[in-house]
């Protein structure tokens, strides 16, 4: 590995930041927000994951806030699905190939730097998930529909095992510069995987959960 | 008493993250979530209202964030509610019986760390409130459901009671280890003859609300 | 200008409180919630925005938590509210005003704090805007429905325009005493200008948006 690590972490951090832009702009198309609106919406879901994380290892202000970067790609991303959302169907697959390499990748970095603010390992796998799928679930509650997260095709769970691969590695003392790619890796081929065979976690089926109601 | 306060608190604390989680764990059971989804609910309702005490307190990372243990009972509970799911209507008094106890344990535990964090005792009455009801609404925001702690029978009213009692007595110079269990027990006592008599704050009829909208 | 800003501030801060205090109880009004549950929609209506921004810049305990005052104030509210609701759709516009008031004046008093605390002017126009609209979506989450600031007559881009006056100022070195007057004035006829025209951002039309479901 020649690529120093803080070169990979931030290409990760870029690409994951533009994908989850696009997936909250899109969000806000389809709700019938105004542009304004979209930009709030993209720029909280790119951001929302990695603040809550940032908050709570304590690290204030978040990496967020410290500068304009994840703003102005939140507009701009804004402003291109408003002015091409109407093409945004025939490019679905990619949004969602884009949206799991953002979740890898956001995975594996929230979990690392959780671990080097000297979180413990199992906890800095939780805060790694939360990185990734925290934009999703700010989202989704602010468009008011249940979190796709908790009910879609593998997609926390597959953040959980990225995380877990760097949180796991951290305790065997394994460098970040090996478990991090791996983590991303195994995360991303396995949410491709389940979004292609349609793969789901076991639930109860809902009518037996309606008869709990 | 001869019984510690730490010991004390530390059982409180106990009890009532397993009630929350097991009431996030039916929410997401009841939602059709799937085994993952049903385990990252029954977390967040077990440590959300801390988590945000914590945040607000300053004091990061928070708690729950410290060790894997809230993590290791929600993963149980997750498991076991999703095995056992289809009796849960039959103990669904024993459910709500130890939610109650939670309720309870959480309020006067929170205002009693808010008060040693130094906040003053009106708003560590509020903090306690906020570890106490902190878990549910966001269960139920992730739910997308109207908060019942909100609308049900006095619930947040009996969390601040309880609050109330450790935030008074602090004011006056007891000390917690005698205001806790008082405060815990009035706040139990409150809930539990609200919930069998069907005892509701006043509210304006909905007709006569809707009318406003 | 006599007056020392500080005062200003402080009255400007008060005027919004007040205003959010009213907009979440009478939310809480139409949604059923008894009269506990509209003086917890009031408080955290009121101060939801502020502690986003006061967690985000590191400031903990949040503001809001340091005195009892913004309490008494939804208590307040709350009774006045649960007591006149039926005369409230009388002064339906009254409740509106006093809304783009709160709007106007917590948007350039969160970013002067924001610039306070060593934020830079992009993101500090960023934070005023969550302290502005902060508080309508936490009412909005709670009461389950889509935030009405992402959607409704030109709000949260009032709120970036007095933002954006006193963080743009601040790059220029102008005092706060002047872009403060300024950039809430600007807001405030924005945002009352853009009610009574029905004024609106573009949006794409909802049934091309849904077509992309």
């Amino acid at each position: 590995m020649d690529i120093p690590i803080r070169d990979l972490v931030w290409c990760a951090d870029l690409a994951g930041i533009i994908a989850f832009a696009i997936s909250g702009a899109v969000v806000a198309l389809r709700r019938g927000m105004d542009i304004f609106g979209m930009i709030v919406l993209a720029f909280l879901t790119a951001v929302a994951g990695g603040v809550i994380r940032d908050v709570l290892i304590g690290n204030l202000p978040p990496e967020a806030f410290q500068s304009w970067h994840n703003l102005a790609i939140s507009i701009a991303v804004g402003v291109l699905v408003f002015s091409f959302g109407q093409w945004l169907n025939r490019i679905e697959s990619l949004v969602r190939l884009v949206d799991a390499l953002g979740l890898a990748l956001f995975a594996v970095a929230g979990t690392e730097k959780a671990l080097d603010w000297g979180i413990q390992p199992a906890m800095a796998a939780v805060l790694g998930v939360v990185t990734a799928i925290g934009g999703g679930i700010a989202r989704d509650v602010l468009a008011v529909q249940v979190p796709t997260v908790l009910t879609s095709e593998i997609y926390a769970a597959a953040a959980l095992l990225g995380a877990a691969v760097v949180a796991g590695g951290h305790a065997f003392g394994l460098p970040p510069t090996e478990t991090m790619p791996v983590g991303a890796i195994l995360c991303l081929l396995l949410r491709l995987v389940a979004m292609q065979r349609g793969w789901k976690l076991p639930a109860i089926a809902s009518t037996a959960g309606d008869r709990l109601g």
